[in-house]
This record gives C-alpha cells, structure tokens and sequence, in this order.
C-alpha cells in the first residue's frame, strides 16, 4: 500500500499533468470515510482509461466525489483484500454509500441515472447510448488498453512484439467505425454530450503511442476537440493519480 | 447472397446439429416480411456465440422469432448494404418491427425487458446483471471470439500464431474470474437463470478448439450444464444455420 488517508484538498485544482486535482486514498483505509456519505469513492489509477471515463462523467455532472488510488501495476488489483470489493480484479469501483459498482459501463449508466445528466432524451436515445458503450467495451476500449499496455508499461523484453499489430489491425475497423458514425455529427448520441461519448473518448487523450493518430481521423479528432471544450473537461493525467509520474 | 425466403416451417424441430429449427431468409428479403409485426427477425449465423446468446434469449423466453442468416464469413456484415442497418458492420441485429438494435447486451436487455423474463427483480439486481453484461464483452466473450475465429475459421497459412496463446493467457484469467464466481451458487446473478447466464455462456458450448476445457473448470463445467437443462435451451448449432455445416 504506497497511498494513505488524505482529505480536505479536493478544491486545489492544480493543472499540471504531473500532479492530479484531488488528494488520493488508499483503499484500506476508506472505511475510515464511509461516515461521509455525499462523497462516492472512485477507485481508480491515472493510466486507466476505464476509470477515467467514470472520473469524467463524476466531473461533468458535477458530482461531489473523491479518487482512491489503486496500485494496479504492482498487482493490487488482483490482490486478494482488492477482490473483497470487486472479484473481477479490476478497477474502475465506485462506491456510493452502501452501493458497490464496477465495470465503466455499469458506473457510467448509475452516475447519469442517479444525477439525470449526460443521458438520452428518450428510451431509444438510451438503447442508443448503451449501444455505443457496449460497442466501447467490446471493440475499443478493451483493445486499446491492452495494446497501450503492452506497448507502455510492460517491459520490452515482456512484450509479445507480434500481438501488437494484430491488435492494431482489430483497432483500425473500430477507429473507422467511430470516425464514419461522427461525419456531420456533434455527439455520438443525440444533440449534446452523454456517458456515450465519455466512454468511447476514455484512452484518446492519452499522450502514450499506441497506434492511434489523431490527424487520420478528422472526424475523431474534432469530436475530442469538442469534448475537451465541455465546461469542467480535464484531462486524465490531471484528474486522477498516475501510478508512473511524468 | 445464398439464402432465400423460407416461411412457415419454424414449428418443425429437428435435433441435428446439421439443421437449424427454423427457416433462414436473406436478410434483403427481410421487407417483405415487415408487415408480420409480430415476429422479431435475428440478423445471425450460427458460429457467432454472440448471435446465439440472442437467440438463446429468445427462445427461452417465448419470443416469436426467426433468423435471417448473415454470411459473415464471406465479408456480407461489411458490406454497404448491411452497414445500412448496423454501421458497426456486425451481427447480431434484432428487428422489432420498426426497432432495430445492435449490441448483443442491447438485444438481451430489450428481450429481459419486453418479456419481463430472465431480468433481474431488484434495482441492484438489474445492476449487477448489466455488470456481468459488460465484463462478459470486455473480458470474455470479445477474447474467445477472436481466438475462436484465428484457430477455426481463418486459413492456416493467414493465422497469426504468437496471438493465440496470448489471448488464451488473457482467458485463462477470465475463466478463473467466472469459475470462482460461480462456486457455491448456481446462477451469475440471483436464485434464476438470467440474460447474464445466457451472455457469459454464448461462446462455451461450441465444439470447435479454442483452448477451454470444461473438465478445468468444474464450476463453469456444472453451471453450462444447469443452463443446459432449462426448458426451451438448445445448441447453438440447432438454433441457427452455419456458415460452415458439419
């Protein structure tokens, strides 16, 4: 356990990459702040794509909430205390009260249901939007956290160098997809921006090469531009704990 | 284009694996069905274990459905006339008369929905349905899909081999996830078979290689056949027609 308790900053917005907005915990020592129930717990680590979706929809919806930073690269998310809160082993968990969430979809869909922001209109918007998420899941995000991974933070001599265009290749089809679905459109779903768009733009923020350039998909690439410009937008490395600092 | 509209024969049951229950229509002959309201149309073919999860659904909920066959294999999912009703170029699609959906984790909680069958009966409940929904397309059935489709359906001399044992190394880790899920309870969520059963599943029945062996994992080995023995269930091989028959 390398974080502890800290509270009181989460005011301090600082707009380094370096250092995030909010003091961290260590997710030990939350029981210490369960008594807080107006502040959700997002169990997260900077590099996460995943759990950045879920910090973004928390700041966007203007949601009073606080990182708890997992160890992931050291293995804590596969430790047996971290399986107590989720048995899958993986971060993002949001913890409200006594409600216990994870997977990014499941937290994306529960911060917009229970703040009644960044949802759709109608129950066709909302198939809509779940759509995408599971597309997200499915064909993005998950290809692109693995290849980011092992192409960033696994060591050289680790890395099974053939998997890597393969997974490039599977990501290419996405990146179409995505690029072609924006032509003459603002927002993946509807007229403004929703859980939708926050978990399919959850890694391309990130500075690290994994094969995508944004300059080849001009569609993409304006559609991130424009999230960027909704009022309280950060960036990953600003809102949440990089387990490697800059 | 290699099948034709076929009616009226979807109450002939035939147990071979050979032959589907159910009669296939091209899925460009599908308008001159539309005005059948009351049959939903499976946009499917039978190797896809997402496709069967949907259709599994159906079944076991009573649904009046029928398949329209996709001959994926020959590249029909990517053509400009399927991308007209699914730009994500992928089956399966379900058509409820002037619904169209996407995503098989849409399609199986529309199903849920509609029916009021195989859904969760709590808010939490329903939460942690949508839960396994996504760790299933994130996790699970995304990594057999490929893995399945290098070893099995993708000409030898086109396989990329290193990939394989690193997907299958992504699985193991996924089974371990399910398989401890899975002692000491018999259903993912709750006291009943629900879409979480039936989306984690989709992929385990297949005969085909792709490095699971039920015998490794007696939790999951006794759960698909808990799942095997509701009324209504089927092979996937049964339930809808292959591109490629025995």
């Amino acid at each position: 356990m390398t974080s502890s308790l800290l509270a009181g900053a989460s005011d301090e917005k600082t707009k380094s990459h370096e250092e995030p907005n909010r003091p961290d915990m260590c997710y030990e020592c939350v029981g210490e702040r369960q008594g807080d129930a107006t502040i959700m717990q997002l169990y997260s680590f900077g590099e996460s794509g995943n759990a950045y979706k879920c910090a973004l929809a928390l700041e966007l919806a203007q949601v009073d909430w606080e990182p708890v930073f997992v160890d992931f690269f050291k293995g804590e998310a596969r430790s047996p205390e971290f399986k107590q809160i989720n048995e899958m082993g993986e971060v993002p968990v949001l913890i409200d009260g006594d409600t216990t969430l994870t997977q990014s979809g499941v937290i994306l869909d529960y911060i917009s249901s229970k703040t009644g922001k960044l949802g759709g209109r109608s129950a066709a918007e909302r198939r809509e939007i779940l759509r995408w998420l599971f597309w997200d899941n499915h064909k993005l995000s998950t290809q692109i956290g693995t290849t980011r991974f092992l192409m960033n933070f696994l060591p050289p001599e680790k890395r099974p160098e053939a998997v890597i265009p393969f997974q490039q290749g599977r990501l290419k089809a996405a990146y179409t997809v995505l690029n072609d679905h924006l032509a003459g459109r603002n927002w993946i779903v509807g007229d403004a921006v929703t859980i939708a768009d926050l978990s399919c733009c959850g890694y391309l923020y990130y500075p690290e090469p994994f094969g995508f350039d944004r300059a080849d998909w001009p569609h993409i690439d304006r559609w991130l531009d424009r999230i960027a410009g909704v009022p309280g937008w950060q960036h990953p490395y600003d809102l949440l704990t990089r387990a490697f600092p800059a």
